[in-house]
């Protein structure tokens, strides 16, 4: 495996850290290959503006039309354009990061607003009467897989079926299906730590062993399985889901996943 | 009223900026005070780091206690002081902002990760049986209204609910609930303009009238009814919904309103 870390945490001594570090070392003595974009290390710039693209950035920015511009030319910023080269070197993507205010940390929105450019991570492929555009299963990025390593402060109940802060799986869904799944990627079960306000030095061998058995069998773990789009599943082009696939009483968020 | 608007996008002659210019226009002409925080204009520092908390900085930085004690010795930084005072100035926030990614733009997320910081919009009351702090419905922003006003790029039918983007009222339930209804805002239904891919200088006519007209009834609106935490709906500490007070068929997030 080729294997790219995209780590989003100011400390080097956190647990988010440790579970970085922890994969390096154990999917290198496996025989892998890793690189590591460490964001605050980089001390990575999270917002989208006009320097991002250079001479193709309009006098009127179009964040769209000239990210899309800039990368068909070539003058997208060095930053930017080694991240792209590290998602096509990679065939497996982790993310690791706390989970703050129910989503990622504003450092790793920006390495996706300003990495995902348009013709490089939307605004792909042609439209049709049966096709509208590669995304949702294909893309750029298809045939690589992507895993979230995540971190929750709060206890597990509070993210169950029924729990106040609403289901886990619901709070992850606009990463792994609106922003992995959508350029190509496979998505790959999350690995969470739960309860990290109240994790204990004493609790960490467990976690890392749980962490450790995930890498070990990445190779042989199955995505979730996110409906492709170009598939038969939708209408085109309202994109509606065909009456009648999910199972009975399945809404919102979760029609979009098979079986 | 007075009204705070959290501006976050970089282009100044953008529909946003249009949109956050007419919010002021229309405001101030009934009678308003309005405060702009425009986060591009401003260089807003996107990114949580150890220089956000200054001498409360622990050498292994801890986001939370730390924050939390900058909080309470008025050592945070000038920058989100200020952006804590106007919240405390206003009693109603607008935030407007592009739907980048499904979510929003990563200058606007690190407001929230910077401003809303431990003590001030979380880790707030006490914890007893009968309470699990002042969070969702309560706490230091309680009796004060906040109202999304998001432009999406995508046609309103790949947001619907069987569209395959998922609903848009779950995809921006992470910010309504999760960020906002958390510290205590009552949560507005939010303005949205879609198509904004195809939005041409003709229609802008139209997005604007249903903008004023929305402002101009900001006092009138009625808020989602999402459940608040601490008054009879959960279970305490586990904090699940109790059986039986949703309709028939209703899950995910959508357990979280009433009625």
């Amino acid at each position: 495996m080729k294997t790219l870390i995209v780590h989003a945490h100011p400390e080097p001594a956190s647990l988010n850290s440790s579970l970085k570090d922890l994969a390096v070392t154990t999917l290198e003595s496996a025989g892998h290959e890793v690189q590591v974009s460490d964001l605050y290390a980089m001390k990575w710039k999270a917002t989208v503006d006009a320097d991002d693209y250079g001479p193709a950035a309009s006098p009127r920015l179009k964040v769209a039309a000239d990210s899309g511009r800039a990368f068909e030319t070539g003058t997208l910023t060095p930053d930017v354009l080694a991240e792209q080269e590290k998602l096509l070197w990679a065939d497996t993507v982790i993310l690791q990061f706390p989970l703050w205010w129910y989503t990622m940390p504003a450092i790793l929105k920006g390495w996706v607003d300003r990495v995902f450019t348009y013709r490089f991570a939307y605004g792909v492929g042609e439209h049709s009467d049966v096709r509208y555009g590669e995304r949702y299963g294909e893309g750029t990025l298809a045939g690589r897989r992507a895993l979230l390593s995540v971190t929750v402060g709060g206890p597990q109940a509070h993210y169950a079926a029924r729990g106040i802060n609403g289901p886990l799986d619901d709070l992850l869904f606009p990463i792994h299906h609106g922003i992995l799944f959508y350029p190509g990627f496979e998505i790959l079960p999350p690995f969470v730590v739960h309860g990290t306000d109240r994790l204990t030095d004493e609790d960490y061998p467990d976690v890392a062993k749980a962490w450790r058995q995930r890498l070990l069998a990445l190779d042989s773990t199955d995505p979730i399985p996110f409906r492709p789009q170009n598939f038969g599943d939708y209408e085109i082009p309202s994109l509606h889901l065909k009456d009648g696939l999910e199972p009975a009483g399945r809404t919102g968020f979760g029609l979009h996943v098979r079986g």
